[in-house]
């Protein structure tokens, strides 16, 4: 293998970066911006420039470089063709055709940003030394990714991990982003937490410090959670058994090792992975009762450590 | 390859035997029966010596057998050590170093029969050139068995793929085989049927033909729907919109290309899959909606091809 390796996360506004020596050992990160007019028809020129400067900055020769490896937030076809990023302006795009292209016929491996991030923890991150997992990421929406074997599992249809949208309330009457309703992450996403908090303190007579806050966020609760607020603590466990009984029902399919848990609310700590894991064992099939729950630790990293996992 | 091998599924009453050409042509297949005293200690001699009367009776030569695939009702781990088989009195048993001892050392490879089941059924059954699959078994409870890639999914306990599982109810009093409660088999297995079908029956005013019989079976409730009957064809719905929500959340996970739905409820034919792909396609994530949906083929052989099917 040569002796270093690019790894490219692509976000709706910046492309996050890094050149690591192929041991793993990241040696620098940077950002340039996403250039999304014009269906994003810069993005890829852009990333190549910036590969070549910082080859250029260290003298590091093009035949040293392993590979690029790349995500991005959309579906990516078996042949690396990526088939539509919204946040990109991108339709159907050779990703890796392109790129290669740009940079000396380079080799290059693209994938789903999720799905790569996930590939990033279980190399360096909370799934370390896993051979399976499940990397859930509580932010805005509710991301997943699986890794079996080491892999990256994409499915048929490229929707392999999609947890997020998992139907847990067929009555809801709000609609999901995906234009289905009553899905996961309405609830225990950090906007799905914000909106069952505001639910349930609307239920209540009872005080809590969370009544004076105009806009009562994901990060709201666990603080006050964590300072025994008793509405706090119960909304927290209501999350947590929503969490934890849509896990126990991934691992009837998938059975991981671990759950990792990133994403913004994961900030707020082994809070999250304890209540999580409590429901989790309440409701799981015996067998798959042990799966670890981990917090994630690369945060914005993952998906340039994944990126380059991707080519070994 | 060698031209012939063997594929045995072991039950709690018979274990089925077939000789197989490793084309995949079934040459004969057979039965003996399971003698479970002693904690099942005859059952592997008894299999070792029913593969040397049919080599004996085809005049094969062991040379000429590439191996025998074995399925047996309980976990395996990764090294072919059979972990526990409840109905065959089994504790922990190296099956593959045993059976191999018996045979000259030929190989063996073990696997859990519900998996095994799924191999056979994508081999050449109701799954045949389908990369992926789920398939679920409608028996006395809910079997699973996914096949990614070609390959079996174990997990890491050993628990891939135990829809029956999955938690569909929390509010549920009646305790389901497994020991926790309110999983679907509870609902949608035959039993699960006959026992959602009771309750539905004792809820209406309606008139329906299944009141007249003492006890109603899942058979006798497709019977009936096929008839028109209108209470008949609601509990019908009524089961099709809880395996679908299901199965729309296993698509979340492993989003596979098609699901093969098998065991005896799968009798009542086309039926069966279209009530269930009709609700899967209202709750699935959109990309996943796509999944075909077919009956298994194989019905009691699945065991055996997919045995062989392990070989290769």
């Amino acid at each position: 293998m040569r002796p270093y390796a690019f790894g490219v996360d692509v976000g709706g506004t910046t492309v996050k970066m890094g050149i690591f020596h192929t041991s793993g050992d990241l040696l620098e990160k940077w950002e340039i911006s996403t250039r999304t007019e014009n269906g994003g028809e810069q993005i890829l020129p852009d990333i190549a420039a910036s590969v070549r400067e910082m080859l250029k900055k260290r003298k590091i020769s093009m035949e040293d470089v392993e590979g690029i490896g790349i995500g991005v937030p959309g579906a990516v076809r078996e042949n690396s063709v990526v088939d539509r990023c919204v946040n990109l302006g991108w339709g159907v795009v050779p990703v890796r055709d392109i790129l290669s292209s740009l940079l000396d016929g380079c080799r290059v491996m693209v994938g789903n940003d999720a799905n790569v991030a996930a590939l990033g923890e279980i190399w360096k991150g909370g799934g370390e030394g896993a051979r399976s997992m499940v990397m859930v990421t509580l932010g805005t929406g509710i991301g997943g990714g699986i890794i079996l074997d080491g892999k990256i599992l994409n499915g048929a249809f490229g929707a392999a991990g999609e947890i997020g949208h998992i139907c847990i309330n067929e009555e809801e009457d709000a609609v999901c982003g995906c234009g289905k309703k009553g899905h996961l992450e309405q609830y225990a996403s950090a906007n799905g937490i914000a909106k069952t908090a505001r639910k349930m303190l609307d239920e209540t007579t009872e005080e809590s410090s969370l009544k004076a806050l105009e806009k009562v966020t994901s990060k709201d609760v666990f603080d006050a959670a964590k300072q025994q607020d008793k509405v706090a603590v119960r909304i927290v466990e209501r999350v947590g058994q929503i969490l934890g009984k849509a896990l126990a029902a991934v691992a009837c399919v998938v059975d991981p090792e671990v759950f990792v848990i990133g994403g913004g609310v994961s900030k707020a700590g082994p809070m999250v992975t304890d209540v999580i894991r409590k429901y989790f064992v309440k409701y799981a099939f015996h067998a798959s009762e042990g799966a670890r729950f981990e917090l994630a630790r690369l945060g914005n990293d993952a998906g340039i450590y994944g990126a380059v996992r991707m080519l070994m």
